[in-house]
C-alpha cells in the first residue's frame, strides 16, 4: 500500500500575493484559508482549499528569496508539489537507501503547521517534490 | 461555495514513461491505474493514484506532440495541473465573461473518459491550467 496520502499543496510562484488571491478567489472561486510569513525562505504564502489539497501562492519578500530566483528565470508558475506522509523521518531514510537525492535529509520546519523535506529534482525527473507531515500539535 | 471540486491532477512531462511509471511506483510506491494512448496529442499517458487526485505522467509519441516540445524547450517537470468541475460547459462560459483566455472554448475530449479545456497561461500567472469533468459513460 502506498505510504503516501494524498497531494498536500501544489506551490505556486507569483510576483504580487494579492493579485493572485484575487484571481483564485474571485475568478476560480476558490476559499482562501489564510496567509502567513515564512521568515526562514522570505515568502509570503497564501492557502486556498481545494477538495483534500491546497494551492500555496508564494510571493518572494525580498530579491534573495528562492521564489525571486526562480521568477527571475523561469517567470511566473507552478515551483513545486508537496505529497502528504505519515512517517516522514522513515520516508527520508527509505528513500534515500533507494538512491534519490535529497535536499534536505531532516525534516525542517515549514508553513501552515508541516515538517517538510525536499527531494532533488535531478532524482525526480525534474519535478522539484516536497514530502510533508502535519505537525502533531498542528491545527491539520 | 467552489464549483472547484478537487484536484483531478497534476500532469508531469517525462521522456520514458516505464522509467517514470517504476520510480513513481517502486520508488514512491504510488499504485499506477491504467495506461492509455492519447492520438490526438501524440502522448502515451499513465495514470497513478493518489488520495482523491492523479499523477498523470506523459511521453511524447513523436517529436510533434506539444510534450515533446515542451521537454525540448524546459526538460522534463510538470506540464500542467487540472482542476475538476461539475459543469465544465458553464465554467469555461463564466471564466470568458470574467475575461480569462482559453486555449479551448468548448470541452473536448481528454484521457481518462474526461472532457477537458485549458485556460491560457498568459491568464493564470503562468499556470498552464486544465478543467475537466468526469464523462457521465466514464469510469470516473
Amino acid at each position: 500500500m502506498s505510504q503516501i496520502q494524498k497531494i498536500s499543496h501544489i506551490g505556486i510562484a507569483v510576483k504580487n500575493l494579492n493579485d493572485a488571491i484575487n484571481w483564485y478567489t474571485n475568478v476560480l472561486g476558490l476559499p482562501l484559508e489564510g496567509i502567513e510569513e515564512v521568515e526562514s525562505e522570505r515568502v509570503r504564502v497564501a492557502f486556498l482549499k481545494i477538495g483534500e489539497s491546497r494551492i500555496e501562492l508564494l510571493e518572494p519578500m525580498t530579491e534573495e528569496s528562492v521564489i525571486a530566483h526562480f521568477i527571475n528565470k523561469q517567470g511566473e508558475g507552478i515551483h513545486h508539489i508537496a505529497f502528504e506522509v505519515m512517517d516522514l523521518k522513515m520516508r527520508l531514510s527509505d528513500l534515500e537507501q533507494k538512491g534519490v537525492r535529497l535536499i534536505h535529509t531532516e525534516p525542517k520546519q515549514g508553513a501552515h503547521h508541516m515538517d517538510i523535506a525536499f527531494l532533488h529534482p535531478k532524482s525526480t525527473g525534474g519535478v522539484l517534490l516536497e514530502l510533508c507531515q502535519p505537525q502533531a500539535d498542528g491545527k491539520e
